[in-house]
C-alpha cells in the first residue's frame, strides 16, 4: 500500500529523471541559415534599377519559386555602411529588410524582432541601387525565427500554422531556440530558418538537422 | 486503489504538461560578453612588445585582477586579418587566443569549442606586435560559455565547480543555453560570460539577467 510519503518519493525520483528529451518529438529539421537580404517592391526596384526592372535569378531557394538574385543593394544607416546586401526574389507587394542583430549595430538601426510582413512602425534606412536609392521609412526588422513545413510535416509532428514551439541543436555549443513561428502551407518545403547570429552562436550550418521540442 | 506502477504512469502524464519553468532557479546572473581577446605569456608579450614590456590597465574586467588591457594585436588567418584583437591581463603561462565562431570564418581557422585552458591540439594563427611576431602553433579557441560564481554562489545554486547546466534568456529572441561549464571559486564574481555571436543570437547585452536551469 502507498502512503502519501511514498508517493512523494516517487514523484521527486520521476522528476529528477525528467529532460527535455522527453518532449522530443519524432524526426529531425533541417536549418537553413539566411544571411542579410532584402525583399523589393517592383517601384523600389524600379527606383534602384531603373524602369521596368527584371531581377535575375542567381539560385534558387529551399521554398519553391523564391530566389537570390544575381543583384544586391548598399544600405546606409546613421553609424555605418553595409556594402552587399542580397535581393531575393520574386518581388512583393513590401519592401522588406532582414537584418541580424550585428548588422543593426553595424548600421546604427534598433534591431526589432518581427514576424516577416509585420513591419508597421519598424525602422527605416536609405538603400542604394545603381541607378537610384531610396529611403526606406519602415520595414527593416530582425526576422523572428520560424520554421516553413508542408501541411503534412504539420500533420506529422502535429502543430498548424502560427503554432509557436522550440527547436533543439546539438554538440558543445547546444542551443534551445525559444518562440518559433511555425508556418504552414502546401507550398513549402521543411525548412528552419535563422539568421547568421543565430547560426554562429550554435556552430551550426545550412543543412544540419535540429530536434523540434514541442 | 494504486499501486506504484499506476503512480508512476500518472506522473509520467502530469510531466509532459510539466514546463522548463518549473526547473528554474531563483535569483538571477548577470550576462557579461566577451569580445574576441588574446591571453599573452610574458615570453609572448615581449616577442610583440619588446622585451620586459608591461601592459597598461585600460578597464578592470568583473572577475576582481582581470583587465583588458591598451594594447592590441593583429590576428592573421589563411583567409583573412583582424586587425584589433584586445589584450587582456595579467600575463599567463601560455598564449590562448579566444574567437567567436564568425571570427573563425573570417580567419579561415576551425572553430574548436573548449574550455580555457584546455588548448592541446586548437588550431594556430600568426600574431602580429608593434615589435615583433609570433607562428603560434595552438591555442586559439571559441570559448565554452561558462559562469564564474563565488562559492557563496554555488552553494545558493546548489552547484559545484565543472558542473554543466542551461540558462535561459528572455525577449523575442529567447534561448536557452546547454553546456554552461560552472566555474567556482573564492576569487571569482557572479557573472555568465558569453560571445558576440551568442549575445547577438538571443539579443542580449552585457548586464541583462539570465535565469539558470538546473
Amino acid at each position: 500500500m502507498l502512503d502519501e510519503k511514498k508517493v512523494k518519493q516517487i514523484v521527486a525520483e520521476v522528476l529528477k529523471q525528467v529532460d527535455l528529451q522527453d518532449r522530443i518529438k519524432p524526426g529531425t529539421i533541417p536549418v537553413g541559415v539566411s544571411g542579410r537580404h532584402i525583399h523589393l517592391s517592383q517601384e523600389d526596384l524600379d527606383l534602384l534599377f531603373g524602369p521596368g526592372y527584371q531581377l535575375k535569378v542567381m539560385k534558387d531557394l529551399s521554398q519553391p519559386g523564391q530566389f537570390a538574385a544575381e543583384e544586391c543593394v548598399m544600405l546606409i544607416g546613421k553609424k555605418g555602411i553595409i556594402e552587399k546586401c542580397r535581393i531575393l526574389g520574386p518581388v512583393r507587394k513590401a519592401t522588406q529588410i532582414e537584418i541580424s542583430v550585428t548588422d543593426s549595430y553595424t548600421l546604427g538601426v534598433p534591431a526589432v524582432v518581427r514576424d516577416s510582413g509585420d513591419t508597421k512602425g519598424t525602422p527605416g534606412l536609405v538603400v542604394v541601387g545603381p541607378k537610384g536609392a531610396i529611403n526606406l521609412k519602415e520595414g527593416v526588422i530582425v526576422a523572428a525565427r520560424h520554421i516553413h513545413m508542408h501541411s503534412k510535416d504539420a500533420e506529422k509532428f502535429g502543430l498548424k500554422d502560427m503554432d509557436r514551439i522550440s527547436v533543439k541543436t546539438s554538440g558543445p555549443k547546444a542551443l534551445i531556440f525559444c518562440n518559433v513561428l511555425v508556418r504552414v502551407s502546401d507550398q513549402f518545403a521543411l525548412d528552419f530558418h535563422i539568421d547568421m547570429d543565430e547560426a554562429n552562436a550554435g556552430n551550426i550550418k545550412t543543412g544540419d538537422r535540429v530536434e523540434l521540442i514541442a
